[in-house]
Parts: structure tokens; C-alpha cells; sequence
């Protein structure tokens, strides 16, 4: 097991990662860095770390496992400043939303490279900051794990491992196939609540809209409070693939549509029982 | 305030309205009728209810409040035979999820057309019987009240009266206006939904969908597993606000499509902190 953890970037994901290991693996050590200094001090008064550096990185050196928690976006910054300060037997992994992107930088990185496993956690809350990070988010949800194709089996398995001592289940699967399938599965309910809300919010018949709604729309609308740079950086690091799922839905949602308006009740209610059989449990 | 209350449909809804009445107000008898026997017998062991009647409605001229709980296409047979057995100075009002189709049912029955004041409680679950009924949705929840212009003031405030009793909130709102909000806040979500879980079933990429989901799938799948029967009669009898809110919903989505493809990554941006910063919280 890693002795000291480095959190690079730490939002709601990081702090909630630092609480779940204090819970599961109190012996290790956190460190973290942040933007924010506010948040750093804040996370270090309360315990939730046990140092932070903010620009000599003297504590980075220290740590095994460095985990990255900054937008997609800010890997190429993250990735130079942990190559020049990191010590060069460490693992880096990280919990970003899209994948294949990710590789493509890690990859142009040879010293980096075969130090890299890459995780997506699939949990995380609507709200930001590490004041709102929760340590119970990570138990009993999947970490989706990948690689360059550098890293040997032995680290990839303490990679799996440390997801499993915060009590995840890990599925290993190549980017490519990651970002076809999350784009089907998280972004476009993401978009399609995005959409929801926007055209809900300038409709002026609609007053008070917590009046005329139910649990089903709340459900949608917590989606759409998500944080918007985190969300801008997975729409443009997985184009394509969510240009492909809108398309998709789009075609679908017309044909649908079409029923509608002939008003077959018959064949509305089929396709309505036929989805319903299929729907999870 | 009522003395005796008649369900006429107890499935989750009707048994989640008369588990609600017996804790807010235990003096009030409850009967019921559905066309399954097994769960007006079930409502009575349990003391849901304290009687039923299936074929001769001797109860349903006994009660001075009657709450139509089923599917919106049921309403026709259910005023003829509710017009037939109650007592004149009975009130009626329901549950259904559109309003101007059953106003115009209602309409068309002069003797039940007074005494009619329609309710929407936008609240429920997606489970369906009486077994998996539950007197706790109601609190804090909406209520959407309307009529038929026919009713008096006085019988409005009475039904207004029942639901608080339920520690429900009111709003009155045209049958209309009712139908053109609800299309979008509650009926688009839906088919939405309907639509996502139906691709996403489809897609043989995906061999354990529960590995590459968190929890905004799961809301939104939850959604999906609503009432067939349910759902085919909102969807036949708000056809036009339907079909509208799904055109301003499919023409926002092809403008967010091409924002995608274009990869404009400000503009995008922009467009969603506008959204957020208009999102209910």
C-alpha cells in the first residue's frame, strides 16, 4: 500500500478522495496542492490533509501515489509540474471524465508514461469545493481503469487495489471504448439536462417553477448544476462521440415524436413496455 | 371537513392518499374500489382502508368526498358509474396528470360537472400497487387545483382543505395553462428518459450497464420505469403542448450540437454558466 498520497487539485473529488483514505488507510499521509490556498489551509486546519505545498512542491516528492484532480484541461500544466518535481518510482493516476484525450497527453510525456494508470470514478455530487467533499461517495460505485499500454500489471494492480480499499469495484477498459460508452451513459444525460433546464427557466409562463414540478424534473435539474468548467472540458475532449450520441437521441426522439402525432396508442404503449423491459433495476 | 372518503382506483397513488388520510386525520373512514380484488382485500387486512366494494358501490353513495385514481382513458366509465351511485352532495376530484381532456370528460356530465374540482399531486414514485404505497410523498409537495368554472368557490376551498390536511402546498391553474407547463416540467423529462434508456439498452457495447453509470443515469432511469399505462394516456391526451415541447427541446439541442461541433470553447462555456446561473436550487 502507498505511504504518501499527493492530491493534485483539491475541489470536491479531491477532498472527498482524502477523507475516504483517512477513513480506510489512516497510517497514510496526505499531501495536496490546489489553486486555491484558502482551500488548502481550510482542508489542513480540519485535518483532511496533513500538509499542503503551493508552489515549491517539496511535498510532492515525498509521495508514492499522486492522484490528479484538475479539469482535462489543466493536465498539460499538472502533468510538466509532476514530472519535474515527482520522485520517479511514483504512480500518478487521476479521476478525469473522458479518456482518450487524457492518454494522448500523458503519452507525449516518455517519463510520465509507464507511471500513469488512469481512473474514472464514477461518483461525484453537483456541488463544488473541498468544504463539500463527503467521503462516502466512493463506496460501493465503479472506478473505470485504463492505461497507455506503458504500465506493467504490477501497477495497475496497486492502482486497482487502492480503489478497492475505498471500497470501489474496478472494470478495466481501453480509452477508446471508455469514451464511446460515457458519452452514451453520463454526457448526454448531462446535456440533455442542460438543455431541459435552459429552455424550463425562459419559459414566462412558468412563475414559480418549483410549483409545477416533481421529483423526476429535480432529479434532471440537480445534473444540470454541475460544474461548468469541469463539463466544458469533457464536451470538448469527447466531440465526436457525444456528437454521435446527440445524433442518436435526436433521431430517436424524432421518431418517437412522429407517434405522437399520429396518435396510435397502440403503438406508443409497445414501444413504452418494450423500454420498460429493458430498463434497469 | 369529510367524514367519509371513497377511492375509486387503489393502486400505489389511491393507497398512498388513504395511508396519508389515516395519519392526518384518523377519524375519517376510507373506502375503495379497483379492479383487482387481491388489493382491495390486501387494503383491508392492512387496514388501509376499512371497506371496499367492487360491483354494487354500496359504499360509494355513503362517502362525501370520492378521489378518481386511475388512468385518464379509465375516467369516461369511471363518471358514469361514480354519476350513478353517489350521493348528490358529494364532491369529486382526482389525481390525473393532464387536465384539460378530463375537464372536458367532466364537462360533458351535468350532474357531476358542479361538484368536480380537479387535483394534480405532482408527486409519486415509480412502483405501482397499493403493496407499494406510501403516505410520506405527500409532504411538502404540490398540488395543483382546478375546474370545470362550474364548481363554487366554497367546494374549491374544501378540496384546497383536504390536500393541506395531507400537509400538501396548492396552486390553482387553469386546466390549460396546467397542461402547457406540465408538458414541459413533467412530460418532456419523461419521454426523455424513456428515449435515453431505450438507446443506451440497445447499445451492445454495453454488456453490465451498471459498471458505466453513476448516479445521474440512475435518476434518470428511474424516471423510465414509470406506469406504461400511465404514461400512454398522459402522453394521448396532451398530444400538441407534447409535441411542442418536444420541437423547442429538439431545436435547442441541434444549436448545442453545433456549438459542440464547432468546438468553440468560450461559447460553449458561456452557454452553460447562463443555464446554471438560471437553474432552480
Amino acid at each position: 500500500m502507498f505511504k504518501n498520497i499527493y492530491i493534485y487539485g483539491l475541489g470536491m473529488m479531491g477532498g472527498s478522495i482524502a477523507k475516504a483514505i483517512r477513513i480506510t488507510n489512516p497510517k497514510i499521509k496526505i499531501f495536496a496542492t490546489d489553486i486555491d490556498l484558502g482551500s488548502l489551509k481550510y482542508a489542513k486546519r480540519m485535518r483532511i490533509i496533513d500538509d499542503f505545498d503551493s508552489r515549491k512542491y517539496k511535498c510532492l516528492n515525498k509521495c508514492d501515489l499522486i492522484i490528479i484532480c484538475v479539469p482535462i484541461l489543466s493536465y498539460n500544466s499538472a502533468i510538466d509540474i509532476i514530472q519535474q518535481h515527482r520522485k520517479s518510482e511514483s504512480l500518478i493516476t487521476d479521476i478525469g471524465s473522458t479518456k482518450k484525450e487524457i492518454i494522448t497527453i500523458v503519452k507525449k510525456n516518455r517519463s510520465i508514461n509507464k507511471s500513469f494508470i488512469g481512473s474514472h470514478p464514477l461518483t461525484g455530487m453537483e456541488k463544488i469545493s473541498v468544504k463539500n467533499s463527503n467521503a462516502d461517495i466512493f463506496e460501493d460505485s465503479f472506478v473505470l481503469i485504463n492505461t497507455t499500454g506503458r504500465s506493467t500489471k504490477q501497477n495497475e494492480k496497486r492502482i486497482i487495489n487502492f480503489w478497492r480499499t475505498l471500497n470501489c469495484k474496478t472494470i478495466s477498459v481501453t480509452p477508446e471504448t471508455h469514451d464511446k460508452i460515457l458519452s452514451m451513459t453520463s454526457h448526454l444525460p448531462h446535456i440533455l439536462s442542460f438543455i431541459l433546464v435552459d429552455i424550463i427557466s425562459r419559459n414566462k409562463m412558468i412563475d414559480n417553477l418549483d410549483s409545477y414540478t416533481g421529483g423526476g424534473f429535480k432529479d434532471l435539474a440537480r445534473l444540470a448544476r454541475s460544474d461548468v468548467t469541469m463539463w466544458t472540458d469533457i464536451i470538448l475532449t469527447n466531440r465526436s462521440n457525444i456528437i454521435s450520441s446527440i445524433t442518436k437521441f435526436s433521431n430517436n426522439l424524432d421518431s418517437f415524436k412522429n407517434l405522437i402525432s399520429k396518435g396510435d396508442s397502440k403503438k406508443i404503449k409497445d414501444y413504452l413496455v418494450k423500454r420498460k423491459n429493458k430498463s434497469v433495476n
